[in-house]
């Protein structure tokens, strides 16, 4: 088998689409400040509100709900901001309620928090990763500020209930996020029908460049901006407008909500293709995350008596990339809070390796996939048995 | 005399360099996390770590002092945040000096600081834009926490004498930034000279692409990041890498070094010949900014007898881009504050032009503006005294 390149980290980053890359090459040239009143500015302006209503549309949204940021940690940094701004009235709620398997940029700000005032519910998770209902509902009452439960997670692609989760945190007058980084793109999305205030998006998660992320702010609901000194976003999000970054998400939305069913489909058959191949010739695995409410082109396998990242660096030697968790938290050697948090051991969550698919995975690759873990997983296994 | 695009608006934004477009269109492949562990993530780290390295030249830090941002914005924004992160131990102290012409992202700061509890003392400067020395030193005592003071102004042009400010502040044991967004690639930079803790800069205004900024900590001043729940950037500052606005950054940053000295001699030369075209055929004009101690590029007249917004829109019409000011305060009718602030009338402020030129700036560019002004400002002097 011809060795290849098969990028199976989607939700770590994915590669520009076609489209994506002809708008930014198109675009080298269109340096106006947006903000500024002459010709080149307000081209620029022009360009920059087109991209706006294309990413609107992908949630549902008016153009007036959306705040373009740095990136989707910024967006979602910049809702729990508003837990310990002066400038916000939160009736004097002084609690946040979240689960214990958010990304990073909100898991790990628990402290953070914690030191400005504010107590922190995290809570628990089943075998699926789906959000305990019934924890949840406990956790809920009037002195809850701000609630946030992402869509789908970055690890095992479980897919939660948000707008039922909305419903319920808004008989108790909280405040509602969702960081939607990993779902756009992947599965519908309305803001309406999930009744949230905020909603986080990142461009490079749909096939646009990094640098670039989008915060939902429903009209009505409270904000105060995280980066402040400019009259930008509508005096929601200071810094100079990001054209390049900013008429690429828009191409990137437009595409996402053309393709995002078809592209949906043709993941789902090939990851579950390369779920059965692995099952199938391999053995010795479990599978992470729900089995159906489930991102479509997400597979996070541990593998028993295997460590993920040898696993990680010898599938690479092959050609084929992978990752053992969320890049964000690359470095530490502690296993996946994900995973740990939804129940599993230590031991097999250091085993485990997410596959994360996208618009361009073939199935030539999934077949060159199936081919190559067999003797990688064997090899570990014999040595971790010597 | 054929009508041409004339760009003077560099100050706001600059377009991207051929060279820096070049790396762009180079690395549209280069799509890898780079945090991730495998060779599509590791490919985009070494390109990274190669651009920090040309950043850091620039300012002649280590690569280890710079922190990549979203935006200079972001980088002013992130000093500010230490002021009042319990993260930071800044032994009691509460006050914060700054002057009264620094970039929104300090001095619109001042009242969300004050309600944060912190002292905000905003130090007059001349009639020049310089800072008052003798203010400044009586601004100072063992309360003071931290100093910023910009570079070189935004809207004049008008360089600080940063050095001797931060000798000064060091001998009270205040931390201090400077704001060299605007600065830098236009005289040189040195941040052991300059002795500062913090310094500010952004991609967009040396011809690369908007979204991109860096932060300089220096080796051992405190921190504690302003976007957080990620490990990148040694754990400064959470948020997917953006590979293409960093590659891009550090090339521009290589010409910059490169070139800056050869660019500051010609932009000086075309900038005293425009001002010396406007002097001749326009008269009744006051130049805004220090005579000498200017960015090269930067000119900043008052026109008497005519509205500074009514200039740009008929320079505008003529294909020539000006600012009245800050790109950042546009929308605001309030004259610019940086004006105001060194003393010039309300009227005057409200009657000036900011030129700012660039590396692209040509003598044909400068003898068309030149031609167009006078036209222009007799007919808004005559219409206003209608």
């Amino acid at each position: 088998m011809k060795k290849r390149l098969v990028y199976l980290d989607n939700n770590a980053t994915t590669p520009l689409d076609p489209e994506v890359k002809r708008v930014i090459q198109e675009s080298l040239d269109l340096y106006g400040n947006a903000s500024s009143m002459h010709t080149p500015g307000r081209n620029a302006h022009k360009k920059m509100e087109d991209a706006r209503s294309s990413v609107a549309r992908l949630i549902h949204a008016s153009e007036s709900e959306i705040v373009f940021t740095g990136c989707g940690s910024e967006s979602n940094n910049a809702v729990l901001n508003l837990l310990f701004s002066p400038e916000v009235d939160l009736g004097g709620r002084k609690r946040f309620v979240t689960s214990a398997i958010e990304h990073p940029s909100i898991y790990e700000l628990k402290e953070m928090l914690e030191r400005r005032g504010i107590e922190v519910t995290l809570v628990p998770v089943d075998e699926t990763g789906k959000v305990r209902m019934d924890a949840y509902a406990q956790a809920l009452d009037s002195d809850v500020a701000l609630v946030s439960i992402m869509l789908a997670n970055n690890e095992t692609g479980t897919i939660q209930d948000v707008g039922a989760m909305t419903a319920l945190a808004k008989k108790y007058g909280a405040l509602v996020h969702t960081d939607a980084v990993q779902a756009a793109g992947k599965i519908g999305i309305d803001v309406r029908s999930l009744g949230v205030d905020y909603l986080s998006l990142s461009a490079h998660k749909i096939y646009a460049p990094k640098g670039i992320g989008a915060l939902y702010v429903r009209s009505g609901s409270p904000f105060t901006p995280f980066l402040r000194g400019g009259h930008q976003e509508d005096g929601r999000r200071a810094g100079t407008y990001d054209n390049l970054g900013i008429m690429a998400f828009g191409k990137a939305a437009e595409l996402a909500l053309e393709h995002w069913e078809e592209d949906a489909q043709r993941m789902r058959r090939l990851r579950d293709m390369l779920d059965l191949g692995i099952r199938e010739k391999v053995g010795d695995i479990h599978c992470n995350g729900h089995p159906e409410d489930r991102l479509p082109g997400t597979l996070n396998v541990s593998f028993y008596g295997a460590e993920g990242e040898s696993i990680l660096l010898y599938l690479d030697m092959e050609g084929i990339a992978v990752s053992t968790g969320s890049a964000c938290a690359t470095g530490s050697l502690e296993p996946s809070y994900v995973l740990v948090n939804a129940g599993l051991s230590s031991d097999l969550a250091h085993g485990s390796i997410r596959f994360s698919l996208g618009r361009f995975t073939t199935e030539e690759d999934i077949a060159y996939v199936t081919a190559h873990i067999p003797p990688v997983i064997e090899r570990l296994r014999r040595m971790s048995t010597v």
